[in-house]
């Protein structure tokens, strides 16, 4: 770093010049060490703070092993779920004095997982938080991280995680759309080819399946719309449907379980543009609570998300604390429905099944 | 870390005794450096590769002063805004090979910004990337950083900076309401005693004042609101001067300029909420072009937020190849007016002025 075009780094060299001790001093001092005197520590320490040195986590992490930071690991930060529980977890990281790495997988999971090297990991990082993990990812490289995992939203076997049951979100959905009197009922949420290995959409999907079951309502395929996570996908999704009907509400579903708010509001914007009223049409429901759904009167299945974000880094926290992995922990949250004005009993239409 | 509970570390030492060579001869092999031969450097390496060893970042930080990681300080994580501005950014910094590490400074940035030991973000990191930096940061402490700095959204005068010309946003903004034919525009988007030290809220309102001076209309405060950027925050300074209208429209404004398309979508919940029609009643327009703008058929002046991630991004990591103090170079993207439905000309109404 000497040539340096920036200022020049203050190493323990110049603090040891300036106090008028050995380096090797300066050192044993700033960290605390016996063998040194409580004046020379003083003296030491004002040296520090006059050059504005301070130790490198470079040199710490070399001898201590810790590198006082955590990663993370999010197949996107821009789509809401990632960012609140990062957030979340944030808050709790830094309240620890910890900084956050960011690792995102990107939204070609597969692809860029190359770019994340995660057999280096562990040199960088004290912990891993996974958030959706893809499962193709595991068996490669995460089980050989050799530091701490905690996992949200997708649970490893034998790894600590937080989650909300998708099983119980897609039954609670799908219930609350039966109890108000619906039969037909659409799923917009299967993950196209499941490209991230999720279980998100296929655990909520058969929470749909198991409450249809339990109320003897046969599964019509056709209901069923492939979308994966993004808003464009329900606004797509609905409109294929409208079209595969002829344009006519007859075949179309009366009521409509999203796998996720923005999936939802894709939806609710291609009824508003198709003509179909909403919830006089077609009931609505989505998934997360997303900080806008409120904005569209969305009924949703929510879930605490920032706190899923804190219980996590918590978990992991005390993990790395300890230095020995933990008897795996998996905390279940709970989700609620939030009744709000996209869901209402189906209109009785002599023209709709 | 040989107390550790986790899978053993692979260290050098162990390289040594697979490759049958010493430890410095793995280091002089694995950096690449002369007076080793190339038998015993494939050797070195296949005992690596074999053992999963990876140079610690650690050690190579403290041989090379580099640590491969960019720092991104941002207000917020889960503000729309900034997650797409770090979504752009991490592509880049990624894509190059460096780790991205989040310092957020929280909703509070004044007492947070304490936990943010700027001092030693120069040993943590190699670049620093600051979204909106509050300017009540920037003497204490990002002055001396002593790394590469570049900011997207504000400028430090002497620093790299990729923003769109906030007055030229308001003043866009301002502009197309005028042009609708509209006089009684009001602002919401004042930050509550500027408590982020953000210039953004203040030029947006500049531009607004440029408009309105340039058209003879006068500035009446009572059109005025003060929000900050929190989507709730539109629709309580709607409701607000709603009751101070005594609930009639005649004195509300035609049209309202948001300071950003959240606050925007929180004026149209609250607009929906009190039955004032959009656009008939009142025309809304915002910024940013949010990635659910469309959602809301919002009016907005639409800002390329990625692309100011790619960019500074891409400036940063050229002055930390270059390693010296670049000229301080300010790109300004074009923000540009993307109409929708929620702004049109004023009624013709009797009853307001």
């Amino acid at each position: 770093m000497a040539d340096s075009g920036f200022a020049p780094m203050i190493g323990i060299v110049e603090v040891a010049a300036l106090a008028g001790v050995s380096p090797a001093t300066v050192s044993r001092a700033l960290r605390g060490l016996p063998g040194v005197s409580v004046t020379t520590r003083e003296n030491v320490e004002q040296a520090a703070a006059k050059l504005g040195y301070v130790a490198s986590p470079s040199a710490a992490a070399l001898t201590t092993g810790r590198t006082s930071a955590i990663g993370v690991m999010a197949p996107w930060i821009s789509r809401w779920f990632f960012s609140a529980v990062i957030e979340g977890a944030q808050d709790v990281v830094g309240e620890r004095g910890y900084d956050t790495l960011l690792y995102p997988l990107g939204a070609n999971a597969g692809a860029k997982a190359a770019r994340v090297d995660t057999r280096a990991l562990h040199k960088r990082v004290d912990g891993v938080l996974g958030l959706n993990v893809p499962l193709g990812l595991q068996p490669a490289s995460l089980r050989n991280l050799r530091i701490p995992l905690v996992t949200v939203g997708s649970i490893i076997p034998g790894v600590s995680g937080v989650l909300v049951d998708d099983v119980e979100v897609g039954y609670a959905a799908t219930s609350h759309l039966i109890g108000l009197g619906h039969r037909r009922i659409g799923f917009l949420g299967q993950d196209p080819d499941n490209m991230y290995g999720f279980t998100v959409a296929a655990d909520r999907e058969r929470g749909y399946q198991k409450a249809l079951a339990e109320n003897n309502i046969p599964l019509d395929p056709a209901l069923i719309g492939v979308t994966g996570f993004p808003v464009e996908a329900g606004t797509a999704a609905l409109e294929k449907m409208w079209i595969e009907c002829g344009r006519e509400l007859r075949c179309m579903p009366t009521a409509v379980f999203a796998v996720s708010d923005e999936v939802a509001m894709g939806v609710l914007y291609a009824a508003r543009r198709l003509g179909i009223r909403v919830p006089e049409d077609l009931s609505v429901i989505g998934v997360d609570n997303h900080d806008m759904a409120y904005l569209f009167e969305l009924t949703t299945i929510g879930q605490p998300v920032r706190d899923q974000g804190r219980i996590a880094a918590r978990m992991l926290l005390d993990q790395v604390r300890l230095h020995e992995p933990a008897a795996p922990e998996v905390v279940r949250m709970s989700p609620g429905l939030i009744t709000r004005r996209t869901t209402a009993p189906p209109r009785r239409d002599p023209d709709r099944p």
